[in-house]
């Protein structure tokens, strides 16, 4: 829904502030990333949009459907404002590795969740919709951490894949048993899915390691 | 072809098979270049599932056809349980790095050959069908080979675009001579470049190495 | 317009030259790129094809029309051709890493303009445009970069992403005054963003560097 004439319901109110939260916090940890890296003013401004809007953008191309913000050109000015505040922000901030972190998980939650709800709604199975849901809120911080040359959070050791897949099962396991308005249901799952990311980064919990017969 | 009620002929049955090892092999090698880096379970099954379906999901978005796996959902199941059930087994290893290698020939070989085949199928010229075929072939192993931190296997001197290329082109070259029939075809491109490929790797092959005057 | 029978009318004309260029310029910025990484002729050739395509690639798949080197694959052949010859070209060669820089931005700044003018005419905001043309710029040396294992140039502090945004600005801003003709829009623009990317490079200026507030 547009950003000042409001939504038709509740639940697309939520999910749009929902969305409008997921790109502010991702396009922040973006300008993080930059300021690990030494950027200047534009590339973080870049790294930043592309963070906000990267998982989106290859959901809606999979998907065939128009990308998001080419009608709604305002998610791109939100992330690229919040690149800029963010930039002269960060000078001013002292714990910049644990804040990525914890935006990247607010970030992850929720876009998680939106995306499994909207690929549900388009009528696509449970199995597709959980892939789709993880990569919406994976995509972006992936594409951020390669172009900053790191290891993607994805794919180390600390339960991101895992607080991201099972945030998008809880969302459609509740859905599926209809008891729970549909608001709920979201918000259980946005939840779930942050408490369990942050709990890994709190206690430095780790899934079951890949490793070799003669390590 | 669905997964039980069988094909329509020989060439897609041969085809589909095909398609179902490049799956199962390019999920193995991603676990194992997982393991390289000590992903955890998830991590290794998600980058088993990119490595897997990544090579025909971009061929699918650049010819703005529908994405397999949105549509065939067993591709990415048979993608991650071949995910689960090697992170297991890679405990009990001791060859990763020649295995790997090995692995990733395979399915190169299948799936240059089988990209190129269905994109001559839809009626797009020689050029079209080589370029698609080596992308299909070998995007899905650039995709691990990036998100593992790694130059890809595929820009290495070790005689891999140049296996996918002559293999492609020997497809394209049997194919309008029209002397053979079209699975003998298909099994000779894919002997081709698996043997290009194994033969590189076992004698340590290099194509000329680029370099400059200085040097 | 094809390579042989010509373009309806001048501006056509132009952008076809600047695209063409482009294409030749951004190849040969891959096999400078493959040289340092001493990758083998076929590597270095799909280096070439992938930095001189990846942009409009990129732009052609969001704005969901049809690719454009599936219709002209003679921009395939371009990017391949050029590929090869620089290959042997650059053993003369003693300063590839200047020329890198040199070749990548006459590359940037046609392809900004092009691609901010040609999403422009299909009737897309300013906002789109610029965001669509400085993707279409900078998208193929990202991939180059990304592959070859190095930061991204977009993200680096030489007045990359700046350049690009200005060119693209001055563009958008020339085209809706209204008062010159779009050749000389055209030209005055890539002339802008090229400047300003040779100035930096020569004089090693910097926008604002991001930093954080213990550094």
């Amino acid at each position: 829904c547009p950003p000042i004439s409001g939504c038709n319901d509740d639940m697309e109110e939520l999910l749009h502030w929902f969305d409008l939260i997921g790109i502010a916090v991702f396009a922040f940890s973006g300008v993080l990333a930059a300021g690990h890296k030494q950027m200047d003013l534009f590339g973080a401004v870049v790294l930043a949009c592309v963070t906000a809007t990267g998982g989106g953008t290859v959901r809606d191309i999979i998907l065939n459907i128009p990308v998001f913000w080419l009608e709604h050109t305002y998610y791109l000015w939100i992330a690229a404002i919040t690149g800029v505040v963010s930039f002269y922000l960060i000078r001013y901030l002292r714990v910049p590795m644990r804040l990525l972190m914890v935006a990247d998980a607010i970030g992850l939650a929720v876009f998680v969740v939106i995306g499994t709800q909207k690929v549900l709604e388009m009528g696509y199975s449970a199995t597709i919709a959980i892939v789709m849901g993880v990569m919406t809120g994976t995509f972006g911080g992936v594409i951020r951490d390669v172009l900053s040359g790191d290891i993607p959070l994805l794919l180390r050791r600390e339960i991101y894949a895992t607080a991201a897949l099972t945030g998008a099962a809880v969302l459609v396991a509740l859905d599926a048993s209809g008891q729970l308005p549909r608001e709920l249901v979201v918000a259980i799952a946005v939840f779930v899915t942050l408490a369990i990311r942050l709990a890994a980064l709190r206690w430095n919990l780790s899934a079951p390691v890949a490793r070799f017969g003669q390590d």
